[in-house]
């Protein structure tokens, strides 16, 4: 058994051509969550880490579990109009127009070293936005890490030239 | 140090006179989070449970860390139009108008034990929207788990009415 086998696509979703890579599989698989999430905590638990942060939504089943796995806190960054406490918001461009990401302003330290957790990197547009939140409020992305990489959509070109260090548990080609 | 004094409460959030009860400054806190974690594994390591169900979006929080911890796999119910293969959708009444939640149909097992996990009790409405999404596809609600109750709201008490065990972490009285 391995992540990727556990990884479901499904065909034109969310309209056609696409081919939608679905982690609900790998997630509701005991033993396939538990791979994903112990390959994950292997990798980190020698990181100079202070706090894992998670894109809404998938990126905080991921992200819950190794912080606690890594004995860390969570921090949530969640789409416009969703955090209660004073934010800092991030633009950031979709296919169509543009959506905005927030993080609570007191959500971490400055200097705080963050894992940035999601479960899928495409264009790198909402990973790239994440970390400018993080870096607006003085922390510092560590790295970034994925359940599953689209190397064809160009994500993990883009982090590399904004000289950000991550880490894919699965690509798929030809997306 | 205790779940409940690490949950920050802001007045007038969404909107004037409500006490919002936000559980973020738990989540940070590595201590306060593993506190909050640890609590819910000793409760339900010793009950016959199949799977953890979580509620988007801090659901997922709460039950993917849940879901390592017991060594189970983890299955979301997300808002509609978010997952990508066959769903089953349930309506649910809102203050003013109406949500659906959707859950995949092949996401547990027919006879199933559930655990239904979200982040706070207020009216039960999303709750109760939950358990008909799982029963429908054959699911057994074991019982439900949640961070805060706010009893004055009276979700808790639709709770029992349906018959449904449900365990709260911590209670706000006067919302």
């Amino acid at each position: 058994m391995s992540i990727q086998s556990l990884i479901r696509t499904i065909p034109d979703y969310p309209k056609p051509g696409i081919m939608f890579r679905d982690i609900t599989t790998l997630l509701q698989d005991p033993v396939g969550y538990r791979l994903c999430i112990d390959d994950l905590t292997q990798r980190y638990m020698t990181y100079d880490i202070d706090v894992i942060v998670g894109i809404e939504a998938r990126g905080f089943i991921m992200g819950a579990a190794m912080a606690y796995t890594l004995n860390k806190g969570f921090v949530p960054i969640r789409k416009k109009g969703k955090l209660p406490g004073d934010v800092v918001g991030q633009e950031y461009q979709l296919e169509y127009g543009t959506d905005t990401i927030e993080m609570h302003k007191d959500a971490i330290e400055k200097g705080a070293k963050v894992l940035l957790v999601d479960d899928l990197l495409a264009t790198g547009g909402t990973a790239l936005a994440a970390a400018a939140l993080i870096e607006k409020i003085g922390g510092k992305v560590v790295e970034m890490a994925f359940i599953v990489d689209l190397p064809d959509i160009g994500g993990s070109k883009k982090l590399e030239a904004g000289g950000y260090a991550y880490y894919c548990q699965t690509e798929f080609e030809g997306d």
